[in-house]
């Protein structure tokens, strides 16, 4: 049996409102938050879930503390580069990442995400809030394929916290 | 005659709308974009204009870089101490400034603010653009009195950038 079989897929429920510039995800997880924070800031864990499978993940900076910036690039198959970058703002361990986010493939657009962590018993209850400049910018977001990259990372979470539950 | 009386103060306009979670302002100031991004990003000429005149202003951190840190604290003739601080996610001579922005008597409420400066001849037209991370914030924000406060900030910009283009 695989680590992805043998884990339960988490499910993300979003909320997307017409007209509205930004985008609520709530996801549980189980495992403890601690880890959940744990998989966000240590670079060598963001780089096992963050994304679609398909890319390969390059971590340019990746400096988790506020103030600290971030660059991550995925690598196709065929050798197409796909950067996003930010700064954090707050880094607040094991509750909250607040960070801003912008794809290099749309300058100058910029978005600010805050992942909260709240604790339910051993669970991770993870609300993810990213509000952009304008409606336009959100729209694009969803029309970009969003949901489906952003579940195909919360599975990857869900298998890599698996991974480090049983590593502990 | 004083500095104050000989400038022509700015008309800012505002564009806050039902049900938003945004703020634009728009400010046409009567100087090259070069000073305005200096009155901007030197914190000795930031400390001379920001905010309104009955504060006293502390310049706690003040990296004008992508990354840098910001902190400034109004104080007040009793010794009241309001707290404000972000981070810079760009910082792109002399056309834009994007950072974060929190009131720290408003803790874990964030918001993304751009500052764009267009150069119409050899005036700057100033547009401001802040992002709140909900409705309730962006309102909130704006019954604390922040247009009252944000004019009185740009009379001030404007007799700063007076004084900066006669000492040239």
């Amino acid at each position: 049996m695989t680590m992805k079989e043998s884990t339960t897929m988490p499910k993300t429920e979003y909320t997307i409102e017409p007209g509205k510039q930004e985008i609520v995800s709530t996801t549980i997880l189980d495992a403890p938050r601690e880890l959940v924070f744990r998989a966000y800031t240590d670079p060598k864990l963001f780089a096992q879930w963050w994304g679609p499978r398909r890319y390969k993940i390059e971590i340019d900076k990746f400096d988790s503390r506020p103030g600290g910036e971030w660059r991550v690039v995925h690598v196709g198959d065929d050798g197409s580069r796909y950067g996003f970058r930010g700064v954090n703002h707050d880094v607040v361990a094991p509750e909250r990442i607040c960070a801003t986010f912008e794809f290099e493939g749309f300058p100058g657009h910029v978005a600010l995400q805050t992942a909260t962590f709240e604790p339910p018993g051993n669970k991770t209850r993870l609300v993810a809030h990213q509000v952009f400049e304008s409606v336009m910018d959100r729209d694009g977001m969803v029309a970009s394929g969003m949901e489906e990259g952003a579940n195909e990372s919360m599975d990857r979470l869900a298998e890599l916290l698996e991974s480090m539950k049983s590593s502990k």
